[in-house]
Order: C-alpha cells, then structure tokens, then sequence
C-alpha cells in the first residue's frame, strides 16, 4: 500500500507546484494551506456496529483526531455516505445519531454532506467518507513556544519529521484493544475478557496537552498500530527509537487473543490513542496530565528517540533487543 | 432522497448550535463557516471510463464547481479512494492521472488523501470522495457591489435563495449531455450522433463572470438536471420561474436520444454546466462573456424569476405553458 500510493499517487498528485505549508508528500495526518489543516478518511469497517462503537462514531472520532494531533482545533467535518439500496433505515439512523453524539463530544459540527445509493449488490452495505477542516488555535503557539524553552524547534505543526534525540515517547494507553475487539467480533471468537472499541475523539485531551507545552509531535496509531506510527517518525525524523516492551500498555485480553491468533499487538489499529513525542522536560508533566483524563488514564513513557542507530528497537524485559519493522500489511483488514 | 435527507439526517447533523455563515441545513452546494466553504462529493460513477470523460475527472471537476458556484475561490481538494482488491493497477493510473489533469486545469491542488482496500466482490469496483475547501476572493466582492449597484442585497454568497423576480436565467450550455452519454454509452445503445460528456472545471469561467458582475446565485446542475436547480431556486428563493422552453439549448442527439428512451432532457444530471442568475441590467454584458469561453459558446437567457406565482413554469414555442415539477428520482443512475 505504501508502495502503491508513492509510486503512483505521489509522482502525480504530489510536488511543490502550490504554496503548501504541510504538502500531500508529507504523508502526514493532515496537510496544511493558507493556514487551513484539511485532511480525508473513507471508512470501510466491517461489520459495522461492534463492541464500543459503529462506523459514525469511528468516522466522526478518526476525522477529528487526524486534524487534532496535527497540533490544529478542528472546526467542521464533512460527510459523504455511499449506500446499498435496500440498507435498513434504523440502521442508517443509528449510525447518524452516532455522528452526531462524536460530533457533539467534540464539539465539532458536521457542515456539509453528501449522498450517494447504488443498486443492491454493488456495495458491501456501506461506505462513509468524513474530511475535516482546522486551523491554528493557541494552545498550539503555547506548546511550541514551551518546546523553544528547552530546544531549538523551527516546525509549525506537530509534525512526523520533528523528533529529535532525547524526545520521549508517550502512549495514551492500552494498545491493540480496537482491532483486536472488531476481529473477535466479527470472527466470533469468544475470550474470557470481554474486549471492547475504544473509538474517541481526542481534541479536548490534546488541547489539555498542548497547554501542558512540549509536545514535538503526535499521531493517532491506526491503520498499522503502534509499529506503523513509529517507523513512521523514524524515518521522516531520521533517527532511532528505544522502545522498553514492558512499558507499552496491553491489555490481558488483547495478550491473550494476539498469542492465539498469531498476530502482534502492535501492529494492530488502534482507534481513541495518542502517540506523543515531547522534549524530555515536560514528558513527566504531560503523562500526568494524561493520566488526569478518562481517554488517558493507562498512559505510559514507553521509549525515547536516539541517534544512536536508525531503526525502531524493542528492549524485551530481559534485555533483549529485536528491530519493529514497518508492517507488511495490515493483520486485520477492514477495521478502520 | 430529499426527503431521506431532510428526515433523517438534517433532524441530527442540523441546527444552528454553532456559527456557521452557511449551514448544513441550507443544503446549499457548500457550507460555510468561519470563512471557509467546504463541500464534499462521493463518486460512484458507472462505468468508471466513459466517453468525454472517467471517474477522475468527474470528481474534481464536479467539487470544484461546487465551490466556484457559492461565489467563492476553490483552494484546495482531497481525495479519499476505496477500491477492490485486484483492480487493475493501469486503471488505478488513468484515474489519477486524469484527477491530475483537471486539478491543473482548476489550478486547485491536490493535498491530502487516503486509500482503503475491500475484499472482491466488496465493491462494484472503485469509488471516490473528493472534498474541497475555499474562501472569499475579491471576485465576488466586486459582483456583489455591482449585484448593489441595481438591487438591495444582503447576502455575503450565492445562495440558493438569494433570487429576487425580475432575476434573470441564464444556461451556459447545451442540457442533458453528461448524463445521456453515460448512459448511451453504457447500455451500448447507438445514436446517430456522437453524445460525450463534458465534465469540466468551471472556476475560471466563474471568475470571469463574477468580474462582469450582477450574478445573484448560481449553480451546476448535477442530479436531477435543470428542472432540480430551477426547483431549488424556486423553493428556497420563495418566488416562481418562467423559462421558455424554445431558449433551452439541448443538441440534437440528447432530444433524439431522450425521445426514445422517454425520459425527459430537463431531468437528466449534467457536468461542466452552469446556471446562473443575475440583475436583469447584467444579463447580456453575462451572456456576452459566457459565449466568449469555450465552455459557453451556446449559452442562453432562458428565462426570469417572477412574483406572479411559486412554481417552476415552462412556456412552450406555441404559446402553452407546464409546471416542471421537481424530478422524483434521477431517470439515469450513477451517473456522477
């Protein structure tokens, strides 16, 4: 996929034509012109309603988060539904009255929509596309000027190339627990702990966090999980990641459900998670702040960032070392 | 749909709880809040390469019209792809390749985008969003002084129900093309004439007239063709339209064509279209600059809006007049 989308999305769609400030081969979480973050997500998750959430909630909460952890306040979102012909109408009601509860939650209108049916058979049910608008709030000036305080920084946003050494790595909690919910749902495996979503959106905690100060950069670790997000800011930021496994928060039920299915927790999506890197001043101050919140709770300082080498390394409780690779593809499709 | 619409999504997503210049509610061709205009568009087009035009094309032409015709200056798409697992890599090129081609032509970027893959047998192929962002330029400050210069005018967009009796109807093309030859094309009938698409940005045709002045709303008449836009107008403006039929310009493959399938030209969705309405003082000095672009070579006065009743009425060459309802579904689907 990644492949796919640079060799040919980016050789046509990218470059330096138009004046952006965060451009489309930045393959941020959002790109930035003339001051507005925009960015796009079409959500095909199956099925979908499943333990924690449905497709709204996940469309509306993975929009927001997207523009959010680009340091931005969202301020609008977009709809565009594809629908079978013959799709239960309390199943599309449902689905937008969870819109509107995301919405309402984080207090992000949805402005402008679109709807489209195909005949029966064209579509798997359905498909929902949600884009959102945002732009520079003050929380983001704050934090960026509390990073100044501590290191020279030149970025505007919180972007994947911003790490340098020395950076701690902070996750918002349990990792694993949306894509590991949805396949034992969907499969119908049955655990003995119940797992569940945890599908939110997360502006108001960034906006806390941002207003804590420090933060170098943020993501959401969907599609790819935690591994994806990391090899992501090693290799835009061109530096190493220590990671201590014993740190990253897992759930026993998603330990117990990865070891049976074979699959690894941290290349697994999550949905309602923050990766946060910040200067190693304020990363005690911001896990604490964290740890204040509902969404935040489990939060732990999982690693730092090191010219030492260029990869992304696990140190194993016993002191081993093994490299995270960038995942090959998605373990579970269709969660997002 | 429209009742679908207003029923079940406007009673959620609706409401007037934040400052929005425009609002969803006004299911206008975008939003507007804190001077930023935002529409989105799903794209279902069936089959993906037709005749004048593919999918691509049609998705950023048809998003960045629905920016130009608010009146605003389009600065930004997204796009958001959802495809079958083992669409052809060739097929996936000429889409972007012609999304590329018609983003340079609109001279609107590109910048942020995403891609999920569904399982075959998912989904009838391919299906894109594009969504778009722009803002006021000093194109329509100009026509809206000029708009003042002859009538009062409060509104800061061209809305829906900005229209006032006495406006005039102005088309800048030749009716029902786009659709027919989708359908033509796809149902593998054969026509003397060659029908084609001619899907197409509008911006700087737009800007250009928004230079001459006067216009009071304006919008591409996609689904539900010309009788939908006129209806629109009709409704939201609270006022009636008198359109002479005979000024309606259709060539003569779409009339052929629309005869023997029994569907009627004034229902069918076009793209690269406008309808514009202006101050009647404006309407040649319009009509003249229209007819000076390629795109509005055959452009026509086809009618006014009125106080005298609340409906759409078609007056015919001998004198007859019918009320054009507004369509009760779209005669040719999928076509955008």
């Amino acid at each position: 996929m990644h492949k796919l989308i640079k060799d040919h999305i980016l050789s046509q769609l990218g470059g330096r034509k138009y004046d952006l400030e965060v451009p489309l081969d930045a393959l941020d979480d959002a790109a930035v012109i003339q001051g507005i973050v925009f960015t796009t997500d079409s959500h095909t998750v199956k099925p979908l309603f499943y333990p924690g959430g449905d497709i709204g909630r996940l469309a509306v909460a993975g929009t927001v988060n997207d523009i959010a952890v680009m340091g931005a306040e969202p301020i609008a979102l977009s709809s565009g539904f594809v629908v079978e012909e013959g799709f239960p109408l309390t199943d599309f009601e449902k689905i937008i009255r969870s819109m509107r509860e995301a919405s309402d939650e984080a207090e992000v209108p949805i402005i402008t929509g679109d709807m489209k049916t195909v005949e029966k058979g064209a579509l798997d049910q359905f498909i929902v596309n949600t884009s959102a608008i945002g732009r520079r709030g003050k929380a983001l000036d704050r934090n960026i000027a509390e990073v100044k305080r501590h290191r020279p920084f030149k970025a505007r946003w919180l972007l994947d190339s911003n790490l340098r050494a020395g950076d701690k790595i902070i996750v918002s909690g349990t990792m694993g627990d949306h894509g590991v919910a949805l396949l034992s749902f969907r499969e119908g495996y049955s655990f003995d702990t119940e797992l569940k979503s945890d599908v939110a959106p997360l502006n108001k905690v960034i906006e806390k966090l941002l207003n804590v100060g420090g933060i170098t950069s943020m993501k959401d670790p969907t599609r790819g999980g935690l591994a994806n997000t990391l090899n992501e800011w090693s290799e835009k930021s061109k530096l190493g990641l220590l990671i201590r496994e014993e740190n990253i928060p897992i759930s026993t039920g998603v330990k117990v459900a990865c070891e049976m299915l074979g699959i690894d927790p941290l290349e697994i999506g999550n949905e309602g998670k923050l990766v946060v890197a910040a200067v190693p001043q304020k990363a005690e101050e911001l896990l604490a702040a964290l740890r204040g919140t509902r969404e935040g709770r489990e939060a732990q300082v999982i690693g730092e960032a090191t010219d030492a080498f260029r990869e992304v390394a696990v140190e194993t409780a016993v002191g081993g070392r093994r490299i995270l690779p960038e995942p090959a593809g998605d373990p579970v499709p269709r969660i997002c």
